[in-house]
């Protein structure tokens, strides 16, 4: 499958040097000066870098369940100056901005932006890495810089660093870690391993935080926290400045590596598996976030529906078992992975295996070494074992969007879940019931770590088919609303549901979300960086609630 | 050593419910409606819990190398309604506050404020424990909750967690994590264990952070972020808001457990010393963070200096190593410990046996295994391994500060610097000079970290000495100075010099302090909230820099 086919990749969608096409605009705010902020950010930076769009064109999710949401026009800044100058000419014009570092962002509203009258950032031409530092371990990278490039630039320079990759490998490493997104190793918590930040704030000037605010000092990117109050994590998930370059903290490249799976026989037998998988890792037995699925994600994982199941509504129960007995897997498949001294990880496999010799578990794994005392390499992993839990980005997972038409698009719904195996299987068995109602087939996936796991469940849809994205909606609503009212919250929204994720943080009459808004005021008093991201508007767009 | 009688503690002298006496006022600053404010703060919290000083009373450094720097008063609020209350009350009557949880802050200035004018908020009385979670591993604490608190009540329940506690165990396990403390413990950074916080903001208002401002909700404290931008930072070292409660997260208890000591013959071995410390934590075979001392550390944490020297200026590297030969240890000594199951111990073991297998390099070390297949318990530790790397809090290290002399203080100098051994050393080299240019004993304690050291060394002095304590102060600007050079700031500041450490940040004309004091503006209008911390001014006070 090629991915550009799938999804509108921007880069090949470039202005010609004439006069960009103004985009619709709404009556019902003051209209931006935008012909202004166009024809000046062309002077700025060349008019192949700004781009004009109508409806339907570039910029957009690629897997719409509600209607599109272009952007009014996107510029692609290709340095800091670049970026601090348009956020100038923003503030001077009144244009809102919407940035992105890739724009991948799938199954949560791709690129679009919340308001069609936003011009998107694009920051993907800053794809420079900085600096790289095999011996302290961390990266200095731009905002462009995909998963790809920087694993392509340590292996290609021989570094002794394993890159921690999530599900698609296209994303930015910085965007990812911003958005709080993460990763299959044990550095797989990325928004934890950034280390200073350098920011243009909304009046286009330039910050850098923690120990980068020292001149010319070796701490800038190996200490958390500069002095007073820790401003870095403003910038998660945030629109109060543009990141431009920051820190990122890697794994020592392991002397060993092991890929192990965890098979579980029986549905019931969920509580079991997750609590000792929990308890294992907060013990650090597993180093990484162990990732448990179900029968139909690794159906999902293989190939078609056609190929499994061709009748209307959700898989039933005994063709699931069939399938299950087909691929020889167990109705909870737990996917793990060790790292380093050999020696330790007999160990980890001894308590591994001594922690699930229960009837209906299987634990099976494989070790990867080095050969002739060196460390372990990729030359030594075959290709079943190249995985993300490897540190290898990739694409495949972009063929599940396959899985009930050629033309398909999916929606996460990722609440977190405290790690009760208990509180977990109660709550599976309400969502399967939903997935049931609503004709869907139940893909999960749960992404364990210490004290809570990210309760990945998707819908995929046919692209364009209004009688099943009806019921995708219907069903996205529901689960939504069963997590809620168990107090489970998704760690990240999509574009379409952040007001309403946001709003379930009521405390005190929602006093974070109002401390949040009180801080876009104080910060970005014009409200030009993406507004409404995350549901904090500035109070210039407060009414789009 | 009786430590009350080393340290005022303002416990035992409180107010005796007649109208509190004024404190001294300054000229240059628009008098704060004070009497007004004491007097109401009587009706709010009773008159026993507001207190008023003069000059050398209670809550006062110390240790003072300046001159003391008494408080206006004091307010003892004992709930999160009073704390609400006293914040109020402060913005209507124009009252700066300066709060701290038990004020100890030992060579940080203990529990003195920036300015005479301000009224300290002592938070000791909230001491309740709210929540103890043995399954998920975290407690929910107030301020006034003590590492002896904690541990007291982890024992007496036979929870199977364990406290990571820092050198002195009566300090605040709320307030060391919020000034970026650390403990001796896997969990040793304690400010990466907060999670979820429950604040007073400066207008009186009430905010829970993160998953905790879902109403109800099982994630409140085991999930850090909530949506959208990452407040809870922004608390620490901070003047923001008045932390009340938080969650912070405790480790399984081990078990196994093992204390270990890593002993180097020659001080220029130190570079190997620390190289290979620091990799073997970046790959988490060492699980702690390592403390290696100096030969005159050893001999402060064991006696006086007359048991072991009696001439004037620095001890000469002469005596120094005949007292390294007469008490059997090295010119560097590491000590590590080990937690966990016991196969896995034996393996870091080899591996940390095998690492320094060098000339001059001794490893040794005492496993403590738990009886009848039952975990370690404290009953299985000896009396001289259950130290602050085994969880036990102490106030052992009291006993430093008679180093020269009966009536003896402290102050630290705690610059970061990077993990790598040949810049330690070479930073090492200076600042002995430094110290026998002023004719004091070299005290060396490094915590040694993945990426970075805190290179931690104290001046001692005898409280009173003038002479001496010219010559501290010079020693301790010069060693400043010195560490600034190369970059290196320190990880928190004495209240004297928060100004000066702040102004080391100068990126872009002093960005980030810019941007800290943009936000304390905005959400401090009235400069109620610790005015001045860590070099953070509200307009009001600004001109006091």
């Amino acid at each position: 499958m090629d991915p550009v086919r799938v999804i509108a990749d921007p880069r090949i969608v470039i202005g010609d040097g004439t006069a960009p096409r103004l985009p619709r605009t709404r009556s019902d705010h003051p209209m931006s000066d935008l012909e202004t902020f166009l024809s000046r950010a062309a002077e700025i930076l060349g008019a192949e870098h700004v781009i004009a769009y109508g409806d339907g064109d570039g910029y957009v999710d690629p897997y719409p369940l509600h209607t599109g949401r272009p952007p009014a026009a996107g510029v692609r800044p290709g340095s800091v100056e670049e970026v601090q100058a348009i956020v100038r000419l923003a503030n001077e014009t009144g244009t809102p901005l919407w940035t992105f570092s890739r724009g991948k962002n799938l199954g949560y509203g791709g690129s679009s932006p919340r308001l069609p009258e936003q011009v998107v950032v694009d920051l993907s031409r800053m794809n420079r890495i900085h600096e790289v530092d095999p011996e302290l371990a961390y990266a200095v990278v731009e905002p462009g810089v995909t998963f790809f490039n920087l694993f392509d630039h340590i292996q290609e320079n021989g570094l002794p660093l394993f890159v921690s990759v999530p599900a698609l490998g296209w994303g930015s490493v910085l965007g990812n870690a911003l958005d709080r997104g993460y990763g299959m190793s044990p550095y797989g918590d990325h928004v934890q391993q950034l280390c200073g930040l350098e920011v243009v704030l909304p009046d286009g000037s330039l910050m850098r935080t923690g120990m980068w605010a020292l001149e010319d000092s070796p701490l800038s990117n190996i200490f958390k926290g500069g002095f007073g109050p820790n401003v870095d994590q403003l910038f998660t998930q945030s629109g109060l400045g543009i990141v431009v370059r920051a820190g990122i903290w890697l794994m020592p490249w392991p002397e060993t590596f092991v890929s192990g799976d965890i098979t579980v026989d029986r549905v019931e037998d969920l509580p079991e598996l997750i609590d000792r998988i929990a308890d294992l890792r907060r013990r650090e037995v597993f180093q990484n976030n162990c990732l448990v699925g179900n029968v139909v994600r690794a159906a999902i994982m293989r190939g078609r529906r056609k190929d499994f199941y061709e009748g209307e509504g959700t898989i039933p129960d005994e063709r699931v078992e069939e399938m299950k007995e087909e691929m020889g897997i167990g109705h909870w498949n737990a996917r793990f992975a060790l790292y380093g001294d050999a020696g330790m990880i007999r160990e980890r496999l001894r308590i591994i295996e001594e922690a699930f010799d229960l009837p209906g578990f299987t634990v099976k794994s494989r070790v990867y070494e080095g050969r002739d005392g060196a460390p372990v390499s990729y030359d030594d992993i075959p290709e079943i074992d190249k995985t993300t839990m490897a540190g290898v980005p990739t694409l495949k997972p972009l063929e599940t969007i396959g899985w009930y038409a050629e033309d398909g698009g999916h929606i996460d719904i990722a609440p977190l879940v405290p790690a009760r195996g208990a509180e977990v299987l109660d709550f599976y068995s309400e969502v399967k019931e939903l997935y049931t109602k609503h004709g869907f087939d139940l893909y999960i996936g749960y992404h364990v770590y210490a004290r809570h796991l990210v309760h990945v469940t998707m819908i995929f849809f046919e692209n364009g088919n209004e009688e099943q994205l009806a019921r995708a909606r219907a069903l996205y609503s529901e689960v939504r609303e069963a997590a809620a009212r168990r107090g489970y919250t998704p760690y990240r929204g999509h574009i379409d549901n952040m007001d309403e994720i946001a709003a379930e943080f009521s405390f005190n009459d929602h006093a974070a979300l109002r401390f949040q808004e009180r801080l876009k005021d104080a910060l970005d008093p014009n409200g030009i960086l993406s507004p409404g991201k995350q549901g904090v508007w500035p109070a210039r767009f407060r009414d789009e609630r």
